[in-house]
Parts: structure tokens; sequence; C-alpha cells
């Protein structure tokens, strides 16, 4: 490729700065790779510039990575006593502390882990794939979809996955060549189009001689072939009335959604793994527990009041920029000198509710043929998603028996801790009778209750609050606003990447333009 | 459970031996574990009976391992210097042999490995998973199906998987509304059915307000979403012509086939890993390169006749029993003193082709995105099968560039060595331009011209020949026939573990009753 990115930007025009050009980029061809686009920044962009990086999250160490890596002089300040922000893998030892709620402290076994956050990676997010790459992150697959999985009606039946998919699919071919042999549809297709479409239902729906779907191997063994005579034999297949019945049945195309669809990823041992790998290669000063207090802009600097909630010390930073990635939520509580419009589009931001109940717990699920996968059950705790490490081992795992954003999140969150483990063990129960009582070491995040989120993401988008959004996407005067809740994917680290990536870009370009200025 | 496996023996009649009861197991509950009913067998059960099991791949081993721990006094006897048969792990040093054939030395890097034979575990094969629970094999995810490969038709185009699948499904439900919203199907379905239909095919479809399929992001992004105003848009559709038009347009649904489906797995370091697990958990002798010359039953007893081909010595082995799992195009050849309907029932069984070429190369593929998977290319090299292991890292790897088995693969193995190798790189070369010359260090299996095997699998099923299947099923004399090719799964190490298990089930109870009988 010949095409540079400034000439890309140029073309393009300028609004919205780079990140519009990887965007663009990626259109041309074959979702090329952002990552090594990016690394296009000179190592001397940044050279005498002090920029202080406000959270040690994905987008705040993505930014702090590349400009380290341009020459800028970074101070990363992070309120927690950890890296990662949301990208937090709970393992023994760890602590959640919820606002209102008691401390829950984590005594998982050995190599049990739970990721409060996010917990998968697309093979199409290849920014953050490329910083994997970059940071020698292992990865292993993450079983995102497994057809021995189930999915639960609100009467508790089940319909498994292997069945809902593929007996769907059945009928429906079964129909459509119905309506083809009456010549229902002569006026919609082309007599070629419709000769070969009836062959290629037959394969696809896996119908009978007469187009009937009488069930298919697919679906799953009533007899699984095994020595001599046992042949195999395909289950009877579900009625459809029974399928469109099941309130869960839409959820049977869940792995099917670009962002869900085979290969996805997650870092072997957790999603905390990226941020380790960040602060590894960062040369930088990177202060945990330092609570941002006051945002001053005083001239041609701006100075950052923190305190270390460890010594409770007050401390003052000085930079020339910020490039400030903490949440909304959060940052609307923060004294600062904003201008009037960004501190009105900073407090009106809603946020998502997100909760996630983990267990300790013995593979039964194993025993079923179930590695990995989602069972889709509804309700507040909505599914249960099966662990993608140790698979085939006796070893205890970590079983995922809640995850669920939005209104019922809001709902479900209100309830007491105990109330909110006893509703996960009991869906548990009815999808799995007789192990509801092999979980143990219930964790809880309501990440509306989490000290420096107050939310999971931003439930914002360009379409409706396009103003807000626009006007913090740009500084305000030496402040740069970052962060997945300023890109099109607030729920996935990928927009952290990516937004980080754009924000940097902006920067560099109007250093470079400062120093002509002067020169010139 | 309080049904006993002697109880369901004496219910289903003998017929079938041991073997026929686990099927029936298997249908009357959740595919229950095969391996852990088969543990049922007394530790004494054997006493005082010596057993030759000739051959050490998966059957010999399965049964060499539960006879020891029933208490038989076994020997192993294997041809070749290594354990595991077909499920062979070619890697840096190994060395292919091939009738016709200059043998083939690999100088892969290192951890880069292609699995000659069975490559990849169904999640519901319990009995092979139960024993690498039990051996301690580490098995890891093995990506089957990759959304982000391809269908190439003859004419070179390439279809992504994700837009095969899902502009299918966008097309197919966009027809069938259409139908329903005619009328057409008015007497097939009830109003009740097709009034929820209708919603359903919407979100199956993704079709917009009109019940049209305009396209979906599910078939991939044209832009993909990304900072500030970079949104995703979904790619055009294809049209359904151009998909049937597609000569592998069925393969966007070979995952769903009851072996191919989500979760499946391989070991890590290889397939052949199983076999070495087997390995360290036999005390008995397994003797290599030991090549069966004679087998010949005098009285009470059998004696093999065997040549060590490293040393060229013959020897003598003496057993109560014989358990073959000799591939019976090789056991055709063996002088033996089987009756005369079991000669020629062994001589009569077909055999299947079967090829692999594989390469090392950089993961390029990697760069658009495939991680795992399969593309389908069709002729005569039929496939490339992108490797699971390694995934986002900078590390060489091995691609398998053809794997074909049937008609296609007798003509293929006939070519010559370079021929083949041309072939599969020329498919990989149209399939992802550029890239034919990143290929290095080919590797050939024609497994019809593989010593001790002459053939990839039995072709014969039990609708074909009957009488000859069920006459190798019961011993002759005292010399048991088992393996893969005596299951319902002749190309699966399922079929070779549970055909052993029932072979090990009718030898226990032949012993049982023989000493019951004496003590008569």
């Amino acid at each position: 490729m010949t095409i540079t990115r400034r000439h890309l930007i140029r073309k393009l025009g300028t609004i919205g700065g780079t990140g519009a050009a990887f965007g663009a980029m990626s259109a041309l061809g074959f979702f090329p790779r952002n990552a090594a686009a990016f690394a296009a920044l000179p190592a001397d962009a940044g050279r005498g510039v002090r920029v202080a990086v406000l959270g040690a999250g994905i987008a705040g160490l993505t930014a702090a990575y590349e400009l380290e890596r341009a020459g800028f002089a970074i101070t990363v300040l992070e309120a927690r006593d950890r890296l990662g922000g949301r990208s937090w893998t709970v393992k023994n030892g760890s602590r959640i502390e919820m606002q209102g709620e008691d401390t829950q402290v984590c005594s998982f076994a050995e190599n049990v882990y739970f990721n409060a956050g996010p917990a998968r990676i697309p093979s199409h997010h290849e920014a953050l794939l490329g910083y994997c790459r970059k940071l020698g992150v292992a990865l292993e697959v993450e079983v995102n979809s497994s057809r021995s999985a189930f999915l639960m009606g609100d009467d508790g039946k089940t319909l498994q996955m292997r069945a809902a998919v593929n007996d769907t699919r059945g009928h429906v071919s079964e129909l459509l060549a119905k309506a083809l042999n009456q010549g229902a549809l002569d006026t919609a297709l082309s007599a070629e189009d419709k000769e070969k479409l009836l062959p290629f239902l037959k394969g696809y729906g896996d119908l009978d001689e007469n187009f009937t779907y009488g069930g298919s191997e697919r679906s799953g063994y009533a007899t699984a072939p095994g020595a001599f005579l046992t042949k195999g034999t395909a289950k009877p297949p579900v009625p459809l009335a029974e399928l469109l019945a099941n309130q869960r049945i839409s959820s049977a195309l869940f792995d099917e959604t670009i962002t869900m669809q085979a290969t996805m990823f997650q870092p072997v041992g957790g999603m905390q793994q990226i941020a380790e790998g960040f602060g590894r290669a960062i040369a930088a000063p990177i202060h945990r527990n330092a609570e941002v207090r006051e945002i001053r802009t005083r001239g041609d600097s701006v100075t950052i009041a923190w305190r270390n909630t460890a010594t409770r010390q007050m401390n003052t930073l000085e930079a020339d920029y910020v490039l400030c990635t903490v949440p909304l939520t959060v940052l609307a509580k923060i004294d600062a000198d904003f201008s009037s419009p960004v501190k009105r589009a900073i407090a009106g931001v809603p946020y998502a509710s997100s909760n996630k109940v983990a267990f300790e717990s013995p593979r039964f699920w194993e025993k079923q043929q179930i590695y990995g996968g989602i069972s889709f059950v509804g309700g507040e705790t909505s599914l249960v998603w099966y662990p993608s490490t140790g698979l085939n081992t006796d070893t205890p795992a970590m079983l995922l028996a809640c995850y669920v954003s939005g209104r019922d999140a809001v709902t479900f969150a209100k309830r007491p801790l105990a109330e909110q483990i006893a509703m996960a063990r009991a869906s548990v129960e009815r999808l799995h009778p007789g192990h509801g009582a092999d979980l143990a070491k219930p964790m809880v995040v309501n990440w509306s209750k989490v000290p420096y989120n107050m939310g999971a993401w931003s439930s914002w988008n360009a379409d409706t609050a396009v103003a807000d959004f626009n006007l913090l996407n740009q500084p305000d005067g030496r402040v740069y606003f970052t962060g997945a809740h300023l890109s099109q994917m607030p729920a996935w680290q990928e927009g952290a990447v990516l937004a980080a990536q754009r924000t940097v870009g902006m920067l560099a370009d109007r250093v470079r333009e400062t120093r002509l200025v002067r020169a010139g």
C-alpha cells in the first residue's frame, strides 16, 4: 500500500483526526491491522512535551504506551491499586469493593479466575490483538458457543443449542421448499434460481427425498454410534411450534453476531494480563492509588491535584497536556475548570448497568458435554457462561451464573448481594438440576456500584447525543478526553484502544503544528 | 442408576456382547461416559490369562490398558517404532515412509507439528475424552470453524464463511416471509404458528421492517466501527444467485455436522500424545518394530511369529487369546490359520484413500483474521485447514494445504509427490494470492501407501457387508478382531476405543464363563 496515513487524512479532511483515517483504511481492504498502521508516529514526536494520563485502563495504557514511544514525557495516575480498569481479573486474594456493600474477598482455588469486565476478544478486534502480540500476552480460544449448551424457556423447558439451530433450519427449509414447489415464489425468483434453490434446501435443512424435515443427526443423537451394530440415530425433531414457543429462541443465533463469531480469544490467566503486559512495557511512572481530585489549567500547563489513597498524602502533577480516560460518571464529580458545555456534556451521559455473579464449582456441565459456550436462561440473571480453561480435567472451575446488562441489571443490582447470589444459584439449579449446591465461593460485581467506574459503559452513542459526543471527542483546551465511551464500541476494549490511538494522533498533530508555528 | 451392566445385557440378549449394552446405556440418558461405564471389570477378571495384543494404535492401546487393569497378562506387538498407528504426529525428525516413494524427513521448527491422521475430537466422543482425562493428556480447543475462512468456487471467487452463512439465511428468510405474507403456506401452518414465525424470521434473517434482506453486519463489515464517528457498516449482501453458484456453498454448514460441531479438541502437542499417555500407563511389554508374520492356533493357545524389523530376528509369542487390531488390508497378507469365511471376509473389505499435505509457513492467514477453521477449495486438494495452536504469535505454523478422502484421493495419490505438493501450494496461492511462496518444508501422507496401514479406514459399514461385518465382530476361535473398522465410526478414534472396549468385555465374559464351567 503506497497511500500514506497523512495522505489519507488530507483526502478525508481532518475532522475526526487520525481515528477517521484508520476507519477509512479498514474500508479499503481487509480489516487492516490498526495497531500496525498506528506505529508510524516518529520517535521524537513528543520530545519535551509532558502529558498526564489519567486512568490506567486499556485506553490510558494504550495512550501511555504510544505516547512514550513517540517521545512524550508521560506520567500515569491510576486511582486503584491495580492496572486494567474494567479489564479486571478476580482471583484468589482479589477484593471486590462496592458502594453500600460489604467487601468480598475471593478465595478461588489456584488457576480459577473470573473476568469481571470484558471476557472475550473477537478475531477482528485487530488493534487489541496487535497489542497482545506486541506485549507477548498469550491468548487461548474462548469457546463462545457450544452446541451442547441450552436455551431455557420461561417454563423451565430446555432446548439444546444443536436442536434449536438445526431443527429450526430444518423446518424453515421444509416450509420454503413447499412454497417453491407450489409455485408461490415464481415471480420473486428466476426459474434458474428456483431450480438451484430446491436441491440446496435439501442439504441446508437435511430434508428427505420429499423435502420433508424428519429430524437430523445435526440436532443430536438419540443413540450415539458405537461398536458393532450400535448405529447413530437422530433425535426426533422438536416441532416448530415448540421451537418458537421458547422465549430464548433468538439466542440460538447469538454466535452469528459479528462480535460473537468464532474465532474468539481470551488471554491465558485472565483479561487483566493485557493491562499487566502494558504495565511491563511502559517505563514512565504509573502511580497507583492516585485519586484525581482537581484538574486546573494555568496558562500553558495543567495541574492535577491527586491524593494517594494508601498514604492519604496530597500531590500535584504539572503537565503540558492531559489525556483523561476517567469514566464520565466519575469525572463529573472531579473539581475541574472545564468549559461549561464540556461540564454539561460530561454530566449528561448515561451509563449502563451490568452485573456478573461467579462461583467456583466442579465441572458438572462437562459431564453433559458442555465445554465452554453459553446457555441462555432469561430473567434477571440472563445466562450461564461456561469456562474455556482447564477443559476435560478434574480441576475446579469458575462458572459465571449471571451476566446481565441494561434494565434487568438495574433491578438485579438493587437486591441484596445474598439475594443476587441465591438467584444466580437457583438459575443454575433449574438448568442443571441437582447442581445448584455444587456452587461455592460466590463473587458478585455490580458495575454501577464499583468505585472509579459507577457504571459499566456509556450508553449514549453518536445517534442519541451527537453534539455532546462530538464535543467530548475534541480537546477542551489542553485536556483530551478519550476511552471506549468516546468510540463506537463503548462496551469493548477495542473501542478503548482505537479511541486512545486517535487521541494520541490528535495530540501528536497539535504538537507538530505548534512547533511548525514556532519555527515559522 | 440401579440397572447393572449384566442386567442390561440380559435384557438385550447377548448378541453384540458388552458393546451393545454400552450403546443402550447411551440411549437411556445423556450420552453417559462410556469409559466410566466400562471401569466396572473386576481387577482379577483375567488372572492367569495371557493375551497378545496385535497393534498399538488407539484400539490396541485401549484394549491393552483395560486388559491389564482387569488382571490379564498382556503383551503388545507393534510393527512400527512408535505408538499410535494412524494417530500420528509428524514433527521435527519424523520420517514418512511410503511404498514406492522416497522417505520424507521432517524438519519443522520447534512446536510445529502435523497430525497426519485424526486431528480433532468432538465433545461427545466421551470414551476417548475419558481416557484423555485419566491419562492426563492435556487438551486445547481445536478451532474447527472460523467465520473468516472461505468457500472458493471453481472459478476462484471466494465467499467469506460469515457472508455465506448469514447472507444465505437472510435470503431464505426473506423468501419464506414473502410466501407467508402471500398466504402460500396457510394450509401447512396454523394461524398461530404463522403469527409467531413472521417476527422470528425478521431476527433470524436480519430482515428490515418490510421483511426484506438488505445485508447484515453478521456477514461482515464494509467499515469496521472505531473511534469517534467511525461507525460499523454492513457489507452489501451477496445475491442469492451468487451464493448458489458457489460449488462449495453446502460446506458453509459443515460445522453443523454432528462430528464437526463446537466444542472440538486436540491434544496439546499433537494427537499422538494420547497414545503416548496410554504407553506410560501400560506396564506390560510393548514390543516395537515387531512385525507379525504368522498367527497359528495350536490346541488351547495361539502362537504369534514376529520379526524384529530393527534386529531382523524372528521371535515367537504364545498366548491364550489374541486381540488383533491389525488393519484388514495388512492382516489379509499375514499367514494365519483363520477359518475360510473369516479369511474371505478380511480380504474383501475395501479401504478408503486419504491424503494430507502439510507445510510450515508464517501465519499470513491470521493477517486476514483467520485463526483456525477451514477454507473449502474443492478439487483434489479439497480444503485448507488452519492451525489452532500458537494463535496470534509470530511463530511459524503448520498449514494443512490438502485433506481429501475418497475417489479424488485415489487420483491425487497416483501423482508424483512433487506434483501433489505443487497442487497443494497452487491451491493456497489461489486462495491467498502471493502466499504460495511462503509455504516451506512440505510433508505428504498418502495413507494408501503407508506400510502397516495400506489405506485410511475401512469403507464398509454394517449396511453394505452385513454378514462379513458381523462375522469379524465375533471371535475366530481364540482370535478376536477389533478396531475402528469394526465399529460404526471407522474414521474416528472413538470407534477404535468403543470397539476395543466391547472386545475386552466379550473376552472377559468368555474367561469368566470358562471358569464357571471348570468350577462346575
